[in-house]
């Protein structure tokens, strides 16, 4: 049995979504700037996408502007931010673990003089409110933080920021990438003053080519993509279209939120479990982590060397993010973890879709790796 | 009948594109960047699709990173180049009619201190090689035009420059943005010492969705959209697979370049020798422009009037391009027409699918056009 277990990769499309994108293929492909029948066709189509977007946010349509992917949502949150703000003051405050949308971000704006703190994670990949209360200042311009991580699924305070912002009198925007936690934890950036939040369609059934970024009635920042003005002048080209509505419909299809989180905390547990039985596996994720990722590592066996050895028995599992592809993960370098845990290391990762057989089968193929791989060694 | 004469601001995608495009999210749905089977099988489509879109500009495979638009090329290009080549020079050098993807760069990079030299078309949308010899100098840091003008189809002496450049001893690398062109004309990046190159998949019967561009080996530019380090670091994020897939697709169905620009010019005289027919039409664009586009005014009678019009009649066209949507056409204000005559103006763009069908209904419905509306006004 097949067992794909790489989600916070990628998601396999939905039937929904694949249906919505071929009719933004074929009936509906004129482009939504046009001013004719086929152009308002698509307009129509854009603008209820949006709304099905908002709505799982509980935001407003206007309050959602489609990019390209997850990755470009958080250039144009980050460096429309600091465009934004940059007479208001010089330093940003993030974490030591955000993926490197963010953190190649960040890189170059030290390069161009502004101060960046990143926040260190514990061992278990938890940083707290405080530690951010510790840093933000009156001159903090920005704090950008993941929801969840990408790698171990630590859930990280997004929902106390804001008045730590208030608290310290910071001119700060607030910058949440919620990539891994859209339509898997409830969020509702308006409930926690959250100023701008990066998500991404395929990470949740929709497909590669499309994301949004919501930002607050109110807010309004400097583009980071120029051009013709699409996206009410945020992010310019013309809109991927075909991965637009079909965000919007694997959005429609996901259900409730928090049914599936419970029926993922069961898969998650039962995963858990079984795994407390094969020798040799360490958890890296908390026990407060979001369910749909599980890291763990595989006592001395190189991750590489497992990751191919299970694509071999059809399970599909990755070493570290997608993202880091053959580097040392990052994340588990801030989280302090040793060499040996690192590269050993391997992110399980659901979805909605994901079965009680497909975690069975993921545990079996563990298992036969346990066993297998160490007598090689 | 129904005909679609608004193919400059976007296409319909081809069968194989749209066949691609269901493949990369069905049957290949991995992230390109995963270490198992799914993640491999999608980098050999990411791959195949490099060499499909590298082929028609007799390009090296390496020489192509896919983008998400013709825009984010046009991005990635402009301040790649500017970031890169910054110490040795402040001036830039384009054409005051580019789209909207490189003049609002240009504007950007002017409240940043640099110097934009906008060359000025001439009535018929023509700018010349000694035009660009009598301003790039020493300190000319790049040289951005397009290769055929988007609203009225002249064509820029793109195969030249290099060699201005060269003369000049300028610093300069030279982009060219070549969306309304590729697959339009038989271009070759490298015969004419071309640096950059943008193209867009969605012009040429592909996906809204994805675009590319070609750097010339050994030129290095930092990137513009910053993360995971996708297309050899040049542009992160995710690859857009099925846009990407069906880009490939779209283009080996072209057909030959050549060929179709022939049977297009056919279509183009035709056009134009039953319009010289219809009472108080002004053709804007030259003779010898590419004959995708043609540019016209219906005398007296406001752009959007005739739009709508048309659309009525089931001809779909534009007023001026489909970016600068509601405002006075900066094309042909830059090419110094009268106020009547860009307020009347519509842009009239064939694809290699167009028919000689197709042409005569849009004939007919603007010689209704051209009577209806004037007995009304």
């Amino acid at each position: 049995m097949e067992c794909y277990l790489d989600n916070s990769a990628t998601t396999k499309p939905c039937e929904a979504a694949v249906q919505a994108a071929v009719q933004a293929m074929t009936d509906v492909f004129g482009n939504p700037s046009s001013l004719h029948r086929h152009g308002f066709a698509a307009m129509q189509l854009l603008e209820s996408a949006r709304a099905a977007v908002a709505k799982p946010l509980s935001a407003e349509p206007g309050e959602i502007y489609f990019t390209p992917s997850g990755t470009a949502a958080n250039n144009t949150a980050i460096f429309g931010a600091v465009r934004k703000n940059r007479r208001r003051g010089n330093k940003i405050v993030t974490t030591a673990f955000e993926h490197p949308s963010v953190e190649k971000c960040m890189e170059r704006l030290e390069s161009e003089g502004f101060t960046v703190v990143r926040l260190i994670p514990d061992k278990k990949g938890i940083i707290t409110a405080e530690q951010f209360a510790e840093v933000i200042d009156e001159k903090t311009i920005l704090v950008s933080l993941m929801a969840v991580n990408n790698e171990v699924g630590s859930v990280l305070p997004f929902t106390e920021i804001a008045s730590v912002i208030r608290r310290k009198k910071a001119p700060a925007l607030l910058h949440v990438d919620a990539v891994q936690g859209f339509l898997k934890l409830p969020i509702i950036p308006k409930k926690y003053d959250i100023d701008l939040l990066s998500v991404s369609a395929h990470k949740v059934h929709g497909l590669k080519g499309a994301g949004a970024l919501y930002m607050r009635k109110g807010v309004q920042l400097p583009p980071y993509i120029l051009g013709g003005g699409q996206e009410n002048g945020l992010c310019s080209g013309t809109q991927a279209m075909p991965a637009i509505a079909a965000f919007a419909a694997a959005v429609k299809a996901c259900g409730d939120v928090r049914e599936n989180l419970e029926t993922t905390e069961l898969l998650n547990g039962r995963l858990r479990e079984k795994l407390a039985g094969v020798q040799g596996i360490t958890v890296h994720s908390p026990e407060s982590a979001l369910p749909y990722i599980l890291n763990i590592s595989l006592e001395g066996i190189p991750s590489q060397v497992s990751v191919n050895f299970l694509s071999g028995e059809g399970v599909y599992v990755s070493a570290g993010s997608a993202c880091s592809k053959g580097h040392r993960s990052p994340v588990l370098t801030a989280m302090g973890l040793s060499a040996e845990e690192i590269d050993s290391a391997i992110r399980l990762s659901l979805s909605r879709e994901t079965t009680e057989n497909e975690i069975d089968s993921c545990v079996r193929a563990l298992q036969n790796a346990a066993e297998q791989l160490r007598k090689k060694g």
